[in-house]
């Protein structure tokens, strides 16, 4: 059948071009007669993949020198422990800023590690409709780190610009619109992203450390949780999830090939503009709750007046092979995920759907 | 070209049928329109692909009711942190046997988190060449759990027979010979085993874990970390590495159309006896630094009596599609990995390029 237009928020749509090009190669990988998911860890063939991977991370988001760039496995839940096993030192508290289900939980797990505050919570009526202002931050300037999460997937709030946090670095899960757009790292401490919505597949996390606090690091906990023992061994130092890194390698070679993250960021506002206006075009049937400053450039959720047109809509949508337009079960309603990965195309076939629906609908 | 014959010890050789399954399906997975890694880890296909993969494990290793089987990110090398966080209480101990680099990284893990005793430690000179004998065993009675590594990879050596532990459950750990054969689970607490040499690709972990173990766990650990988390939520409560799943289901498939673990028993056997036959067969030229009891069916370690002579026959190795052979970086010598995948043709080929050797060195 014809490719889906995949809407899922992640694991998400992936780049036909890095699809097919790992199926090209996949039981054979470049005249070795084997899979890359049968090279060593330790082999040319794979340290290669690895290393571009690490590259093409470091040039397509402008990584300074100052930072490390590792590939670890357990996902933004990982780093929702990892982080504060690393970073906050008995003694120390850290600030998370409330903005709706992914920060709560990298708050939680905060919580079962050390000392945490709430620097903002923006929760109203049990539902998160925007970031905080900078004003409503309440920040303690001898925290170990600010975190935020910079796009709530199933709120669909993202932060259009990150909040001052004077000499306390930010830390970032990034896991929803990591690379969407060029970004100043400087204020950064820490950005992590779980890969299966805007880099690859399920399996591997990358996260982006500054050198100063991984040598400051804890020394008292396992190894394996240690973000030195990553950084001295090039995420290395345990066998990494292989294919998972090589599928990361594809899809951030096809991004390089459209034209980095200036032209990734272009694309990604003009599908967001374009989806938000048919949404704002008709509030009789379409309505986003998000507030418009808020509103995120990946994920686009929407809600119809009655359970039975939303219920319509989704059935409509799967026959025009639209798939992963349910909203997340905890908020209801609709949700379109447009990663890099989704071409504009699949957004003027939501639209145009949208548009017919209307009409039915009169 | 021709097919690597593949002796890496892991990520290693898979076999042919399920990387050729996974390559037809790739782009389009089950007319779906999108590869299996670009779906929902909440949808009917993955679903379906998560819950065979579980229940073939089941139905291979005969794993009951009281056990629950978990799919994992972070490798062996997290559950060396996972095991003594969720099982050794504080008051309690547990006794770690040491048998080569693998169980000394699983011990060191664990120091890091609670009070741990060496059981055994068969270090002799620098080396680890068998595993210890029951008698050798000095066991806490009000131990936590007893850890052993199954299989060495980096050794050579194996458990044949698992120690009498009385009422302590066994931790194991699998990674190198899971699923080599039947196996009697009635002793075992936990099991766990990084997919990578007789499961899949890197990037999943398979635990076997005991229901009460997980229920009387530590619940004072972050969620992520803690068994009950993965248990609840049949293995799906963040997102799982889905691809890495796919293809163990894929290799569970085809190892269950083989004939299972009783048929890859026989044939694992068959294997290692033709090839420590042929290293035996010749002492001038060949030696096998390991125990006769204690050698493994899964890593067949060797050495030739110079570097001139074992690089000659690596480069002759590599010359006949031979790769992977170079023995551990800490060891030496050589290594055959035969894991499940590799099939009888590969070890002929390897025993016919050895016996080859010999006429050309008398």
């Amino acid at each position: 059948m014809a490719r889906a237009l995949n809407f899922n928020p992640g694991p998400a749509a992936l780049p036909l071009a890095a699809l097919e090009r790992a199926a090209r190669e996949f039981v054979e990988y470049a005249g070795t007669g084997m899979s890359i998911m049968e090279h060593s860890h330790r082999g040319k063939a794979y340290e290669a993949v690895h290393n571009e991977a690490i590259a093409l991370v470091r040039e397509l988001l402008g990584v300074g020198d100052n930072f490390h760039v590792l590939l670890l496995q357990g996902g933004a839940t990982g780093q929702f422990a990892m982080v504060p096993l690393n970073l906050l030192h008995p003694g120390k508290s850290a600030d998370y800023t409330l903005t709706g289900s992914w920060a709560k939980g990298a708050f939680k797990h905060a919580k079962a590690l050390g000392t945490v505050r709430a620097a903002a919570n923006v929760e109203a009526d049990g539902k998160f409709v925007r970031m905080p202002r900078q004003d409503e931050l309440s920040l303690d300037p001898n925290a170990a780190y600010v975190h935020l999460t910079s796009n709530e997937t199933i709120a669909g709030t993202q932060w259009h610009a990150f909040p001052d946090t004077g000499a306390v670095p930010l830390v970032a899960d990034m896991s929803s619109d990591i690379m969407w757009r060029p970004t100043d790292l400087g204020r950064f401490g820490v950005i992590y992203a779980g890969a299966q919505k805007n880099l690859g597949p399920s399996g591997v996390t990358l996260v982006i450390v500054r050198k100063d606090l991984v040598e400051s690091g804890r020394t008292d906990i396992p190894p394996i949780w240690q973000y030195r023992t990553h950084a001295e061994a090039n995420s290395l130092s345990n066998t990494p999830p292989t294919f998972a890194i090589y599928m990361l390698r594809n899809v951030l070679a096809w991004l390089k090939e459209q034209g980095g993250l200036v032209a990734a960021e272009k694309r990604n506002r003009e599908k967001a503009a374009l989806l938000y206006a048919a949404i704002d075009a008709r509030p009789d049937l379409y309505h986003c709750p998000v507030d418009k400053a808020s509103r995120s450039v990946m994920n686009v959720v929407f809600t119809l007046p009655t359970p039975e047109l939303e219920a319509e809509f989704l059935e409509g949508a799967k026959q025009r092979n639209m798939v992963g337009l349910k909203g997340h079960r905890s908020v209801g309603g609709m949700r379109a995920s447009i990663y890099n990965a989704m071409p504009i195309e699949g957004v003027d076939a939501l639209i145009a759907f949208m548009k017919e629906f209307q009409r039915r609908h009169g």
